[in-house]
């Protein structure tokens, strides 16, 4: 089904790979954990004001390191007090960063309720598609050494120009919205088995929904294949939270979230600085920075 | 496949988009908690009564708060001892509540075990379908600067007229009872993939069963998507409990629930004015106020 | 399809309610404990009398009231060591039970694990057919205000009837089965949208499987639509509990079970009359009353 | 569109009960728990071999009831570190078991992790379709009560053959593997809508696979429909445990599992006698006996 | 449908085996556990370290086992602080290693939050296949001695060969993935009730992914039917953790993951020699070995 000319033997249509190809940026810990309030009370003022200092100072530093911050945020619900949002350029910096926290003396108040591993990622598929397209134009043999090295050369293109979608600072919102999500892979309808034309064409009608929010929400992708229990991590910042349900509900209508998006739980959480945690453990929300 | 008309430009009907207007009032928060009997009772009288008063002062200004009161439930069963229902005008005030409570001594008696993060909802279908046919006829193309200046335009006379129940006090009623839910997106039977004339058809089908228990139960609904791990959630408010089960049954054969509608957990709760809390917190449940 | 005689202006068959008619009785609390046996054991003997005496008279007392009875049951396995069963007259008083039990010394020693809130219901398939009929053929419109009177007088009917049904004594055998239940609304199995009509025709099938274990067991269906996270809990009393498993297996091939029973845990206990108490907690089974 | 000789009016084939018959042995109980080690290791070694001294004389006399044995395995994995499995010839005399355990001081350092209540159960499938068509061929109609004697006659003949099958010690094999498990009843595949031929066919099919293991795994089938959250539990014993992996995943491509199985946890211990008991609360995990 | 020929009756192509053959080298045993920091922090530094090198000791000792290595992990997230991969001989090894884990004072900190039972298997569709059919052009009977003897003996072969892979050393890489997963048996789509030439088809397109990433990633596959809650347990070493995300995905889009592939919970851990235990447990992460 497929010709072949003298100079270029084509590569049969069934032999373009199905993965869309990602690039990928900071490591990411989200880290829930609930405050034990009872026991931290019992203590003298002058020892929680000292447990709240060392705390307050290690964040801080924390919040302003230049290879990958962290941020506070104060969690509404029972799912938990506190959230911690890490960036980092290793796992192994994600490890040592809740050492670090579990080396505090504040963290003997904190009991871990969830938490999610995953790495900023962008994915790539109308790039993909053209990729695809133009090794196979060539006659380049799928996963060949000279496939694989083509591919390489156009991803460290998009790296480096993504370079601050991927290796962004935490925005500073009001507010946070963490989910985790799935592609539906059932009996019937399963996003891995569509062809990789209809994923992306569905892909771009939904970047259209969000496209409409890029004033009011900004959105960092997270992929936890082979990490956590789902796929993606998505996180969403904005100063209205009310912003998230417009977006999300939006979105429920496109085709690629109404039949093939499942949802984990939801995290929301009000953001707190480190020069605000002593606040927060005084039982004050701060108000939001202006 | 559209015409044109020299005058209004028509916009294809497959362009209209699926999602219905809401408009929004109250942030709601529910906290669902058991109470340590056992570490309560061995507390002296006095202590108890102290640590009572200063609880009920505080529940009792939430009760009377102006931007949006709370109230207290004691719940039956073993998901929680006692249910707080926080009415406020945003998701920082509720965290804020939260917080509140929680420094608090009465909750160092506190074990929580559930939550839920909403808003008030109302859904517009009718209303919907009917601005984006008129902003179709006028030719306006949907998510233009127009057509989103057109929609805020009619939402905020919704807002207005619809003040009351977007911004309602909570009904005194002796029982609540609350749930979330999600619509079906199953394989074959999906939701959000009907058009939306349908699902405005079967929702109106669905008021009519509610309107006919109008005098019996009061009934909030509340949007969680992107808030919480359900897509919304609902409060029944009734003098008589089994109210409760006529009505949801009764709609459970309705379309629109008999296919499309998962429940989560039900909670069912009797109020306690914060005058009486120090009764129930001596095992006494209040009598209904006349 | 429906013709219109000029006395009584037939109901068109369509507009017949889907919803079967019930009646209820008591309201039914279910409440499963693990018991603490080991802080137990380390109290002296004389504390140890002391508090189970004061139990022991409680529950007594419960369990003559003439306003809904209570009893105690020895659970088998993990899920709980003691399970409370409380009828009463509302659900106001079911919470007053609650309290009162957490007020009683012995409750120190008593971690809920889970409970089961619902209400006696007889379901009246049969009737409701019949009743809806005789209405339509008077050609009163359904849930105009004579149709709900007509209505509202047959259910007063039927509770006057079954009255000890409704509000019985908790059957004395040795051995309880409780477990809830749902039916199925699958994609393309649904309960809810089968026609009325062969909703009877299946519970009648049902019934007469029942119907042949008459004299082993004895059968409480309660409703839990809106109080809990299933919609019936059914309770099966009998001396010999080999007869749950023949009852349930023997309707799991009945269609209404085989096709949209789904179920919930199971919970198997041994009674324990109040009187008995005493004995339990020293680690000893009280014989079968004979 | 049956015919009805003279002698023996038959009975139509669609009246004959889709229910297999069963017959019933002793009542099982398994009990999961973790064993408190910390706590344990702290005591004095005085006490230690004291409460274990109490604990494995306890266990010694179980293990050498002439009305049903016990048996102690040590768990592999975080399930638990200790399962009991009771054989006892009432409920009642299972939940007395449990309360001498939980009476004897070694208790003290349990948690209760899982459980599992059953009646060991012998299907018949093929019994029960030989003994309902000599019955229809005799015209004898179903439920009636001569049918029921005449059924209850063939039961007793199985019991008594079966005796021993029925009333086992507990095979002192060094491994045991323990799943519940259920038969399917999906919207489109339903164990419980087939014909009885058909699941009789594949029953026997089943029994087949089993046999090719008969020298090398012992089985017991124990029946939990209204006992327990499955319907079946299973118990294999061996000594080389590779043989549960090859049993399991030989059977798991007959039809009526690769169709109809559903399987919930799996345990796997080691056999300890009770003489050993102290060895392994020393952490030495005894040599198999030879 | 089979041609018999006088020299060799060929066996039914219907009859031939659907079970793939399999060999089986170590028992594993996964354990995960949370670090109790705060009762960890205030013990005496000196009792610290004492702890920590009789742990170290321990550990190093089973890290050089020559039967079966131990290995250590710190992980990342809330499922646990460490997990411990252990390789043995058998079951009973494995839960000797358990029990001397539990005998370590350290272990006074550990708190279980999950495990994982198995053994590795190497699966042998190809030869499976081509036995089966070259015992069957032969003429032998399967499940006959003689078949069951031809079997073992190519097994015998296939483990000589294989003896490394099935008794590997814990590769020394910074990183490892672990997940366990099962085979889909869906209402429509069944892994079990495909053809075995198909399920061969599909694992060979399945193995050809994992082949491209050999240098990359190393796998171990370990089967847990009949010893856990999945059917297998897969674990990745690499030194980069972004080819866990890459691999997966990649095999996520083959027809045996999209479509047959159900996932449990994945666990990421950082590979901690014995010797830098006491690093660790001071809350610092040992840099990678060069």
């Amino acid at each position: 089904m497929t010709t072949t000319s003298a100079m270029h033997p084509q590569v049969a249509a069934a032999e373009i790979p199905p993965v869309p190809l990602t690039v990928e940026g900071y490591s990411v810990l989200h880290q829930m954990m609930r405050f034990r309030w009872t026991e931290w009370r019992s203590l003298p003022e002058a020892t929680r004001r000292s447990i709240a200092d060392e705390a307050g100072t290690a964040l801080a530093e924390m919040e302003k390191n230049s290879n990958g911050q962290s941020a506070l945020y104060s969690l509404i619900g029972h799912k938990g007090d506190l959230m911690l949002v890490h960036f980092r350029n290793s796992f192994a910096d994600l490890n040592q960063a809740e050492l670090k926290l579990a080396g505090l003396r504040l963290s003997d108040y904190f009991e871990p309720t969830s938490s999610y591993l995953s790495i900023i990622e962008l994915g790539l598929y109308d790039s993909t598609i053209k990729i695809y397209k133009e090794l196979a134009d060539q006659g380049i043999q799928p996963h060949s050494d000279q496939w694989k090295a083509e591919i390489e050369c156009q991803l460290a293109r998009h790296r480096e120009a993504m370079q601050p979608r991927l290796f962004p600072e935490i925005p500073q919102t009001r507010y946070l919205c963490f989910y985790p999500m799935n592609r539906l892979r059932g009996e019937d309808k399963n996003w891995y088995t569509l062809p990789i034309d209809e994923r992306a064409r569905q892909m771009t009608e939904h970047g259209l929904v969000g496209r409409r929010y890029a004033g009011e929400v900004k959105q960092i992708i997270t992929g936890s294949i082979g990490f956590d229990d789902w796929e993606w991590g998505v996180d969403l910042f904005a100063d209205d939270p009310l912003v998230f349900k417009k977006l999300i509900y939006e979105m429920r209508f496109d085709q690629v979230s109404a039949v093939y998006a499942l949802f984990g739980q939801f995290f929301v959480g009000v953001r707190v600085p480190a020069a605000e945690l002593i606040r927060l453990l005084g039982g004050e929300l701060p108000e939001q920075a202006s």
